[in-house]
């Protein structure tokens, strides 16, 4: 891709995701056809969820006396928080921050919520706006100031170990959502300097751009017990000792939606994963004179049924040229299209052509068209995922050699590299490369690139966003 | 109910719907509880809302250039804005206000989105917290800071009198959905005082509470051209003139679900409409030692059917005194209650208890489960329905000499009288009583309580929130 920024750019105003012309730099608005992709990602983030979290909703704005309990987590933001200083015409008493993420919003309401081992564990999730006083280049949805889709999850446990347990389930959750959108993804235990405020430690979902810069599009921090002692949480164990719990939080954001659409589209347009494509199939009918309504209802009689077996179908019958149609079809990134013309009635067959490969293919009207659609569908979505994957696989290569990271990453790639694991040490190989380490990808024996020392990380190096 | 403000309190508290506890006046956390009521409510509201209008999202915050610019709009709100002043550290060069309502969000991209007539109409709403600086007394879900689920409605049109016509469909629609809540209303014509600021006219939805005083649930406002006026929106003709369109906007709030809770709800606590109920039917096996397999067996199976059909079904088999289940049963305001035990078993039985009457029933087991309990619930409603309209029936009372307004709206009801239509006239009757004027109601032939005038509309005065 040419210039994916203009290309990312076009397409999330030509699609009609969203408008970024919105009067304040970095907020955007969610145009209806965008909203309906967005609804559907969170469906399905909701379904996964749901399984082992309550959902709830807390207030947008936190008091400035609890955003700043918790020093390390509020010097992470307080260049970046929005305040409100006036209610009318009144300057308040206490200056309230609009959340930027929602720790300090949540964990005075655990303190009030739990008292006894029985209250634990709690874990809980809200899907919600948060601001961020973005001073670098604004792009829609990867780097705004109105983050409008944040799903952050908080949960609370007795011991350290069922805290480092839910983190595994944080990344599962995340794994089966990325694989259900078909956008790949490298799991990086971030060095210290790039953990949450606060966390203990800190994984990281990256992705891989066009432009093959990583993109974070998920992270889930294991706590520790930093946050229950800044804000008083204590429990009562069976024995009536008073402890402190343990506490994990994972998020993810607009950011998934800028992947899906940017890692999957192409200079056509859109090309959705078939489970967030608010139209799943489109059919064409071509109306010539006579026939016209024959085909328009064997169409309806298609559509009914696929409905019922509960795809999201829709009939093109706008009075316009079909080339149009096509071209929207291209543009909205429908997952299938069938044409069906007089011609293939008499034939008993319609055209199913996939938006992913562009390809055609005939289906008899006498097969079972709920399965051989859901075959379709099922088929575009490994398919993407699987060219998805190469690509970034593809853009992944070790280095061992100090003077060749910066060429071979801004040539377009992912460094592997070893490294020792010191903090100054992975500073000094960002400054002289210019570049970000992600974080630990895997472990093997050697020596650090930069001081030499023996090793056993494996950690990836990147161009990011 | 004797103190209905306090019962409200508790049963907010003790059926977990929200934690008004939050370090901030005026801003609540919904509950997991809470929140999935909220959850239902809203997935009914978008069912209505998709057949006509698109969902979209806008940003939160609105710079101060554009909610200034409509002078009697930003009048009205003035006194109740939040104000963003500062990100960071830095003071921003123009203050940012949290939307008290989002037409000065939307308006300026209307300008942007119309050329044509061919635009036209465009029907959008979004569910989204606002915020309000209120100064009087708060009270969780009826007079709040953050208003954390406002649904509003903005459309736009060619011609006035489709305006009008838009105005009668998002009367239609809340109809329905206060119907199906089984929530009674009045549709009150807002005197000029009490309409939205910059409308032409304004509708409201009052409903009436267990204290005798009315909440406005929800409003329907035609707009006119004042504020395409206002934000410079035209489209061209057809025949090439250049047009103002006329607007429409309507909203409803977390109100619709604290009437819901307030309406319906009882000394034992919840009473919820099936239609919303996150749990419509609680299976209670009464296990012994030898028969519990059996008996559990059964609840499954019945759980299963009754699934499969859309039904919203738990087994509270929780290992606790059954008169704990069925007082949270009671609290909970889960619309129907099955009692399984093995005696039951053996006469092919069950027995359903009503949440809304208490009175129980035999069914065999051998009816088809789905359509006898589909009935049930639908009895409910219809019940709960007729008994909340009657209960407000009942407190509507004619009125005819000005000095005994005060005492038969204060005994708890909502009044009936004639008034000339004059504000000043209306203003003098508020102020007079120390009540409200809610508008009008209906037409008839009388003359003024006040003035004496000739006169043919009939005004519900009453106590308000």
């Amino acid at each position: 891709m040419e210039d994916f920024s203009q290309w990312f750019h076009n397409i999330l105003e030509e699609a009609e995701i969203i408008d970024s012309r919105y009067p304040i730099k970095g907020m955007s608005v969610w145009l209806p056809k965008g909203f309906k992709i967005r609804k559907y990602v969170l469906r399905e983030l909701e379904r996964l969820m749901d399984e082992d979290h309550d959902e709830v909703l807390f207030p947008l704005l936190i008091p400035e006396a609890e955003l700043a309990k918790e020093g390390i987590h509020v010097k992470g933001f307080e260049e970046e928080v929005y305040w409100v200083t006036h209610g009318g015409m009144k300057e308040l008493n206490e200056k309230l921050a609009i959340r930027p993420t929602s720790e300090t919003a949540i964990y005075p309401m655990f303190a009030l919520w739990i008292r006894s081992h029985i209250d634990l564990p709690i874990k809980i999730y809200q899907t919600v706006n948060t601001m961020r006083y973005e001073t670098k280049h604004t792009r829609p949805l990867i780097r705004v100031r109105e983050i409008t889709t944040f799903t952050e999850s908080h949960t609370i446990h007795e011991r350290y170990d069922e805290a480092k347990g839910q983190v595994n389930e944080g990344i599962a959750i995340y794994k089966q959502l990325f694989d259900s959108l078909a956008i790949p993804y490298l799991i990086h235990d971030r060095p210290s300097w790039d953990k949450f405020p606060g966390a203990d430690y800190t994984f990281a979902f990256d992705t891989l751009m066009k432009d093959c810069k990583t993109l974070q599009v998920a992270t889930v921090h294991n706590l520790g017990d930093t946050f229950a002692k800044t804000f008083d949480i204590k429990y009562e164990t069976a024995d009536g000792d008073h402890k402190y719990p343990y506490q994990t939080c994972y998020g993810l954001s607009d950011r998934v939606i800028a992947s899906l659409i940017a890692i999957h589209g192409d200079e056509k347009g859109l090309v959705l994963p078939p489970l967030v494509a608010p139209t799943q199939i489109t059919i064409i009918p071509i109306i010539f004179k006579d026939k016209g309504d024959e085909v328009l209802t064997k169409a309806n009689e298609i559509k009914n049924s696929l409905e019922e077996a509960g795809l999201r179908v829709n009939i093109d019958d706008r009075n316009i040229r079909p080339g149009k149609k096509y071209y929207d079809w291209e543009l909205n990134g429908i997952p299938l299209r069938i044409d069906l013309g007089p011609r293939d009635l008499e034939n008993n067959r319609m055209i199913i052509t996939r938006r992913d490969t562009l390809t055609k293919e005939e289906c008899s009207l006498n097969e079972d068209l709920v399965s051989t659609l859901n075959s379709y569908l099922s088929k575009i979505n490994d398919d993407l995922k699987e060219k998805a994957w190469n690509f970034m696989n593809e853009h992944i290569l070790e280095i061992n050699d100090l003077d060749k990271i910066k060429d071979t990453v801004s040539s377009g790639n992912i460094g592997l590299i070893k490294w020792c694991g010191d903090d100054d040490c992975g500073k000094e190989i960002e400054e002289k490369t210019n570049l970000d380490i992600l974080g630990v990808q895997s472990q093997t024996n050697g020596t650090c690139i930069n001081c030499g020392k023996e090793t056993k990380y494996i950690v990836s190096i990147a161009k990011t966003y």
